[in-house]
């Protein structure tokens, strides 16, 4: 009963209710029965709730580093940007088609809602976006040295302002639950990159 | 007992407790109890839990109003834009001085979490991101008009980009409990307007 296979199902049922509804919502009793696992089984694999919401955000975060990683890597660092943003909104808004619900992301919802109650899961939650900062800042890098972005601020600045404007563009398109916000997610990060209008339309299409 | 005082308070505890926990996190029981109110009172007012996170959501949009009454009327809007989004972070960071914590956007972090599960809470938030929407539209036209923003996109779409900016920077901040990401808050924002770096210098401090 308690095989790896019904830990990661706890995990896979955890991520679902817990993206669709948010954390306080969701109880360990549901979590079990979406999981067809025993309460038993629950704890062997977690202490609490709170281990289960940070082995989801571990999971979480392999599934971004997947992501990352299926980008092209033989395209210049700033078209890797701008389809890397058009992939990101594409899966919010086809998700938004399968219930009629903008969920936003799974892990910024979690840090909105969490990170005053949960020092451990604001610390998990911390961890995924260093990694989506870290992918950033690296493509801005590479586009600088490219001479497709102006070096007017530091890479790192740029990355945190990107992943800022990510997550408040998709919190408007959840709040709002209208996945035309997420439209406009490309043209924003290409400006704050510093991107002339110009080449922004240039760039190729996802 | 069921004075409009009563009402006002059940209002304010909710206001503050919501915005330190979240909204799933904080019940009708603890709310009367921080208000120095009876459950009697309670539904006296409010129907249920939602209706009175409604009229903290209606009070919170006036407080926005008087927020954004208050702005300077006598300096160039791109100046009012600026001070508000100082002002915005400051007091972000100054309500983490108090308890450690920075909680965020009061808004925004109730439309993370409860978006998908209330279609009346969400209705509320998209109400006052709507005022601030307006407001920033507002002072983005007098902004163009005044020659300090490039006309490059219509002021509707450069106030959702800068909303967007605010409360992804928030959410960042919040998740981060760091106080230091608010302060970039200015400069984002201004690049987002398009506005060029030397003048983002020049502007007035708070």
């Amino acid at each position: 009963m308690a095989s790896p296979d019904t830990r990661q199902r706890l995990i896979d049922a955890a991520a679902e209710l817990i993206h669709a509804r948010g954390y306080n919502a969701v109880g360990v009793q549901e979590v079990c029965e979406a999981a067809d696992a025993q309460k038993g089984s629950f704890y062997h694999f977690f202490d609490s709730k709170e281990a289960l919401m940070k082995a989801v955000l571990t999971d979480r975060r392999q599934g971004l580093g997947a992501f990352f990683g299926a980008l092209p890597s033989d395209v210049p660092a700033l078209e890797s940007l701008a389809l890397m943003y058009d992939a990101f909104a594409a899966a919010i808004v086809a998700q938004h088609a399968q219930d009629g619900h903008i969920r936003g992301c799974p892990i910024g919802s979690v840090g909105a809602e969490i990170s005053t109650q949960s020092e451990a899961i604001r610390r998990a939650v911390c961890e995924a976006l260093d990694d989506m900062t870290t992918t950033t800042r690296k493509l801005i890098e590479r586009a600088i040295a490219e001479g497709d972005i102006p070096p007017t601020s530091t890479p790192k600045e740029l990355a945190e302002r990107l992943i800022a404007y990510v997550q408040g563009t998709t919190l408007l398109a959840k709040s709002r639950n209208d996945p035309e916000v997420m439209r406009e997610l490309r043209s924003g990060c290409m400006l704050l990159l510093g991107v002339e209008p110009d080449r922004i339309q240039s760039l190729r299409s996802s």
